[in-house]
C-alpha cells in the first residue's frame, strides 16, 4: 500500500502542546474517498485523549479531530456513493467490524466486533496503520463511513455536527423528543447548544439547566423556552417531576439524585458526557417513579446521515468560533475554561 | 363512622416481636368491600417497616401485611364489582388520589397526589384512620382497590402474587420480556422465584443469577434455562453482553457495573429491591452500549389484575410455606436468614 504525507497538527506526546507535523495517508483504495478537509471541530474528547485522561495508552504523535467537514478530492474505482466535489463529513469512527449484529443494524458506534469500531484517530485501521484525525488537510476514509453534508449547512458550521450534533440527536430521537414532550438539556456547551437546537426543531419544549443564568439569553435564542440555574436549590424544587427526558452533557460529577427527581414517571435521564468516576444513584429515585438512567454514545452511520439531513431541513448548524491552526493550543485552554460559544472550528486552510 | 374490632398481629413498637392485638376496621361504606382474610404473605418490606429500616416514622402498633387473599364477606350498597363469596386480593395500597395523571392512567402505584397512594398498613386513609395490614382476620377496602383472584389459583399461593408477583410482572411486561428475549433474574427469593415463573410463562429464555448454585435445581424447576453463581467471577466474563433485561431483586449493595456489563446493547437493568445506600454507577457501562438502569415498584390496579389473570391462565402461584400466626416471629428470623422457599404465608384462621 502506498502513502502520501500530508500536514497535520499533532500532540507529539501526552499533555504536550500540539504542533505541525506531517502524517501518512494511504492512497485511496477501491472503496476509499480522499477528502480535502475544510474544517475540523475541536471536541472535548480531543483534549481528554491528548491528555491521556481516558486511560488510553494513546498513540503519539496523536492527530486529534473527529468533527470533519470537507470536499471529495478523489474516489477509488469501486466508490458508488460519492463523486469528486461532493460535500462530505467524517465523525468519530472510520470503520467497524461490519458483521456483528449492531453493525448490521447500522449501530456501528456500538460495534461488538473484537476491536469495536475504529476511532478516527489513535486507533488501528484494518490496513494496520494508526488512524490520524481531522486536524489535517486530507483524510482517506472508506465510503461506507463517510457522510453527506446537505448544501444548506455551511461546512464550518457542519463540522461539529459530526460529533456534538449526533451525540445529542441520537438520544433525543431514541427517547422520542418531540411535540408534547418536555426535554431538559443539562449544560450549555458544545454538546448542549446542539441539544437545544435539535430538541427544539423536533418540536419538544426545551429547558436549559445551566450552572448559572450567565448564558440565559443564548439559551432562549437557541430554542429553549425555559432556563434555570442548577446552582439555585429552588430550581430542583420548582421543577420536580417535570421532564420526560433529560440529557446530561456535563462530564463533571453531578448530584444525579437531584436530576432524577426532575423526571416525570417513566422519564429518562441520559448521560452523554462521561465522568471519570462512578456516579452514586439512589435506587429509590428510580423505583418510586419507574425512572431510568441511561447512556448514549454518538450515533451509527445511518442515524448520523439522518441527523445531517434533519439539520439541513431545519437550517441547523453549530454556533462556532473559527480559528487558525496556530491557535489550537490557545483554544484548548479556552475549552478547559468553558470559554467558547459554542465550538471552536479549525480552518484547515491554515494548516 | 362506626367500627368493629378484629384480631390482628402487630408490632407494638419498632423492632419488637409481633403479638396478637385487636384493631378497628370501619363498617363497610357505600363503595367498600369487607374481606374475610384467608391468607397473608410475609414480605421483606414488612420486616423493613417493623424494624424502622426505611426511615419511616412508623405508626405503632403496626399490623403488617400487603399480600392478602380472602373472600368477600359483605359489600357496601354501591359496590358493583364484587359480591359476597368472591375470591379477592389486596396488595400494597388501598387508595390513591384518583385524580392525578398516573391514577387516571391506572398507575396508582406512582400516584403523584399530595400524599401518594395509601399504603395498606401504617398509612392514613381518607377516613383519617391509620391503615392496618393483612396479618388479621378481616379488612375493609374500597372496591376500586380490590383485585379478583382467578379460581385456578389456590388462595394461599395467590396471596404473594399481590406484592411479589406484581413487583416482577410489571417490569417484565413493561420492558417486554417474551419470546426471543433473554432475561436474567438476580436473586432467587420471594421476588425472584416469581420472576422466573412469570418470565418463563411469558416465553422469555430465563437465567437465574444467584450467589451460589445452592438453589440451582429449584431455579430450573421454576422455569429457568440457565443458572449461574454470581460469586464466581467467570460468570461475568461468560455472560458479558448476553441479556435484554435483568431484573435485580437483591436489596443488598451489588456491583452494578458488573451486572450492567451483562446487558446487550439497549438492554435494561431494573432494580426492584431498594438498597438503603446509593449504588455507584459507572456511566461508561451505560454509554458504550446505550444501556439503562431503571427502577420499578409493584404495579397499578389494572396491571395487577392483568397479572392475576395471567397467573390464572398459566397456573402460576407462589411456592409457599404455610405457617400459623404464632410462628410469625420465627418466620421473620428465617426471612432474614434467607431460609424460606419461597414465601411464608400466614393462615389467617390461626389468628
Amino acid at each position: 500500500m502506498t502513502h502520501t504525507t500530508v500536514p497535520a497538527y499533532a500532540a507529539p506526546s501526552p499533555k504536550a502542546p500540539l504542533e505541525r507535523i506531517t502524517v501518512p495517508r494511504r492512497e485511496p483504495g477501491e472503496h476509499d474517498v480522499l477528502i480535502e478537509i475544510k474544517y475540523a471541530g475541536i471536541c472535548h474528547s480531543d483534549l481528554h485523549t491528548v491528555r491521556g485522561e481516558w486511560g488510553d495508552d494513546g498513540v503519539f504523535p496523536l492527530v486529534p479531530g473527529h468533527e470533519i467537514a470537507g470536499v471529495v478530492a478523489a474516489v477509488g474505482s469501486g466508490v458508488t456513493r460519492y463523486a469528486v466535489g461532493d460535500r462530505v463529513g467524517v465523525g468519530c469512527f472510520v470503520d467497524s467490524c461490519r458483521t456483528c449484529e449492531n453493525c448490521l443494524a447500522g449501530l456501528q458506534q456500538y460495534c461488538t466486533g473484537e476491536l469495536g469500531s475504529v476511532g478516527t484517530y489513535g486507533a488501528t485501521g484494518r490496513d494496520g496503520q494508526v488512524t490520524h484525525g481531522g486536524y489535517s488537510t486530507h483524510i482517506v476514509v472508506d465510503e461506507n463511513y463517510v457522510l453527506r453534508i446537505p448544501g444548506s449547512i455551511p461546512l464550518d458550521a457542519a463540522a461539529p455536527l459530526l460529533c456534538a450534533g449526533i451525540t445529542l440527536y441520537s438520544p433525543l430521537a431514541h427517547w422520542k423528543a418531540g411535540p408534547g414532550k418536555k426535554v431538559a438539556v443539562v449544560g450549555l456547551g458544545g454538546l448542549g447548544h446542539m441539544g437545544v437546537k435539535i430538541a427544539h426543531a423536533m418540536g419538544a419544549e426545551v429547558t436549559v439547566l445551566s450552572q448559572s443564568l450567565r448564558k440565559k439569553d443564548d439559551g432562549l435564542r437557541l430554542g429553549a423556552t425555559h432556563f434555570h440555574a442548577t446552582s439555585d436549590p429552588a430550581t430542583f424544587e420548582a421543577l420536580a417531576g417535570t421532564f420526560d427526558l433529560i440529557v446530561n452533557t456535563v462530564s463533571a460529577d453531578v448530584d444525579l439524585g437531584a436530576y432524577l427527581g426532575l423526571l416525570k414517571t417513566d422519564g429518562t435521564l441520559v448521560q452523554v458526557g462521561a465522568p471519570e468516576q462512578p456516579l452514586p444513584v439512589a435506587p429509590f429515585a428510580l423505583i418510586t417513579q419507574r425512572r431510568s438512567f441511561a447512556g448514549s454514545m454518538i450515533g451509527g452511520i445511518p442515524e448520523t446521515q439522518e441527523m445531517l439531513d434533519f439539520c439541513g431541513e431545519h437550517g441547523l448548524g453549530a454556533d462556532i468560533e473559527l480559528i487558525r491552526a496556530d491557535q489550537i493550543n490557545e483554544a484548548y485552554e479556552r475549552v478547559l475554561a468553558s470559554d467558547v460559544r459554542y465550538r471552536f472550528v479549525i480552518d484547515a486552510a491554515t494548516i
